[in-house]
């Protein structure tokens, strides 16, 4: 049984768009106990739809925390032994301050309105920087772990390049170190399916009494079918029928069909539609590399050999991923699961590959599941096996200098 | 330079939904010129978002038609040597007849009225027994070869099965057996965003003045993204951004956003909504299997060594797909290509799996192409090559009998 704190930061944090937030409210889990020396904290960063409810559960709850196979007593993250954190991130719609809140413009022109589509775009780099806060405030000066999947893993990542000696350990799961054209393809779909909705009211449907529900039926509906896989929905469904025959119709006739429809309705009812579009422009932006293409160019320049202009983006892509990781100094766990094609393994095979030529100490795991991009979220014992050993191995102190030669 | 001619069937045409066209029109096109005993003759047939006009110019076109790379004069179906005819498919709007056209049962209400919704759901069967009336009409008792490519590969399929002795050769290009579960699933995407936009007016959009032109800018950006591939759009568009720089709004900033808007709203100008979603139904219908599953059952037993369930459906599926071509005898030509996600190679051969089993003449090719499903619309030697050499060879008589021993 878990109760959520929420922490109000009366103090203007200004984001990467260069906009200002003059107060916000962080809501936060955590399970465990830190000790005396506050060395055993593990923070917990959520992915799309997530929240700071993680693990066990909240009075009169049937379902447990989103990742609450991975995070308890005895379990991967085991909470007899650290103090885990997680926590809902500005711009989300579980009661840290995002669209939903109320717009404290709206309070000096004396009317209390929601932010809605005011409230500015965040990015993973301003997470981190209001999650830093959040450590200041529990006096947690240096992490055991961060711990992520999806765009949890970007937070981690991150968290390694602007604060380096706040984290002992990086644990990157099911991510990339940036997005595909493809993937921003998607969330591209998913948004216009929500902006097109007549209904969005140019974001400000709480006011107008509206919803955007069909918009965000939608948004969910592709989105869920980049997390399953060709494989995972024919084992499910196959092309089994609801009636038994063909109804030439547009009712359900698939049984994948009425997955889908149930996915997005239900989704619909809990999630909050300029969430939805602020949490897709956040992965698209995610770019550690920004600013360091160039640092990168003259080495590229240097390798006479490519002939090929898409291996030498691959090159520049590296150099860069190499030169933003530089300065890290924490010890990464890189996992991948074979069947995710939403962030596939070669993804987090670029992470590894910079780590390595930037000589990181980094271990990486590629895990046969079937679940594709939803793997990280099943009990799947190499996966969580590797965790734990991860997270109860002593920390190396290797020799940097000798390390980059 | 090309004119489309329109035959009229005054004749009731019973569809596989159990409903019934009074009457229909057939538009078709012609390339070539049909010899003496009239064996000259290769049918193509049109995919999803096709037409009639296969190649060359219709008056004031500034783009040929669209498979003008593969027919003409001296190409891989060489206009010299056959007479090639496109039909547009009854359901499309393209001129055939199609929700756009007048239904009849208005006329004797009194007031001339589009079909819209109420025109019936076709199959691709459906389509195969239409172009079968138009063979009949233009004298041509056995075709040469039926060709065609995705959707057009379905009817090629469907041909050799329910008029096994009016072709010599099918050629069935980066198509599928049958659609998988996330296939059906892309499609309830898009015709969701149809039938969910206020604008759809439950079909009836023409008389109510409307467009659901946003439903169709989505179902098109969404289509669009499974016919292209990650590889393919990160060398056209990589993450290059509109302006240069982030603009932290929803307003088009990635090349790839603006490259999916253009194309979905180009695709909602000419395309009608109706059309639109009877053609995905009609991709989600195709089973040549349906009718064969439960003759498989038997053989299927018999295997005892399977003992993984999935295996086991595989293999029933195999099964299914032999008894569906036991009567086929016409020499195929199976062609896939390798980065297909949408109907990858693998679905490719389960067709030449079966086929082999069942002794039939099959030819198969895996072309390397960068373009995806898309592939099957380029100008590729090997690929070119191989509809040429197939469509030109001499016609193989196998001892059948031998063949199935």
């Amino acid at each position: 049984m878990v109760t959520p704190q929420t922490y109000h930061f009366d103090e203007p944090f200004t984001l990467e768009c260069n906009r200002t937030l003059p107060a916000f409210d962080l809501v936060f889990e955590t399970y465990g106990t830190l000790n005396a020396d506050k060395s055993n904290a593990i923070l917990i960063c959520h992915a799309l739809s997530g929240s700071h409810h993680a693990a066990g559960y909240h009075e009169g709850d049937k379902k447990a925390g989103w990742w609450d196979n991975m995070i308890g007593p005895s379990k991967a993250i085991d909470t007899d032994e650290f103090f885990v954190v997680c926590v809902n991130n500005i711009g989300s719609c579980f009661g840290s301050t995002g669209p939903t809140s109320i717009n404290p413009d709206s309070i000096d022109k004396g009317e209390a309105q929601p932010y809605g589509p005011d409230f500015p775009l965040v990015t993973i780099k301003d997470w981190v920087g209001t999650q830093a806060l959040l450590s200041d405030r529990l006096g947690i000066e240096v992490w055991h772990a961060i711990v992520g999947g999806s765009m949890g893993g970007m937070q981690a990542l991150q968290w390694s390049l602007d604060y380096p000696n706040r984290l002992k350990r990086c644990v990157v799961i099911a991510s990339t170190p940036k997005l595909s054209a493809q993937n921003i393809a998607f969330n591209e779909v998913a948004r216009q399916s929500i902006l097109s909705d007549p209904d969005f009211k140019e974001g400000r449907y709480l006011q107008a009494g509206t919803y955007p529900r069909r918009g965000l039926i939608l948004a969910r509906m592709v989105g869920h079918i980049t997390y399953l896989t060709d494989d995972a929905m024919k084992a499910k469904f196959g092309r089994d029928l609801k009636s038994g025959k063909f109804m030439y119709g547009y009712d359900v006739e698939f049984q994948v069909e009425s997955y889908l429809r149930y996915q997005g309705e239900r989704f619909s009812e809990n999630f909050d539609a300029n969430t939805y579009l602020l949490m897709t422009k956040a992965l698209d932006y995610f770019d550690p590399t920004r600013g360091h293409i160039e640092d990168s160019e003259t080495s590229v320049e240097a390798d006479t050999e490519i002939q090929n202009s898409q291996s030498q983006n691959d090159q520049r892509e590296l150099s860069a991923l190499k030169a933003a990781f530089a300065h890290s100094e924490c010890q990464y766990l890189v996992v991948s699961f074979t069947t995710d094609w939403r962030f596939a393994p070669e993804r987090s095979q670029e992470i590894v590959d910079a780590l390595m030529a930037t000589g990181k100490p980094v271990s990486y795991l590629n895990v046969d599941a079937p679940h594709g991009h939803d793997s990280f979220l099943f009990d799947i014992p190499r996966y969580m096996g590797a965790i734990k050993g991860f997270l109860t191995a002593p920390f190396i102190t290797a020799n940097r200098t000798g390390a980059r030669l």
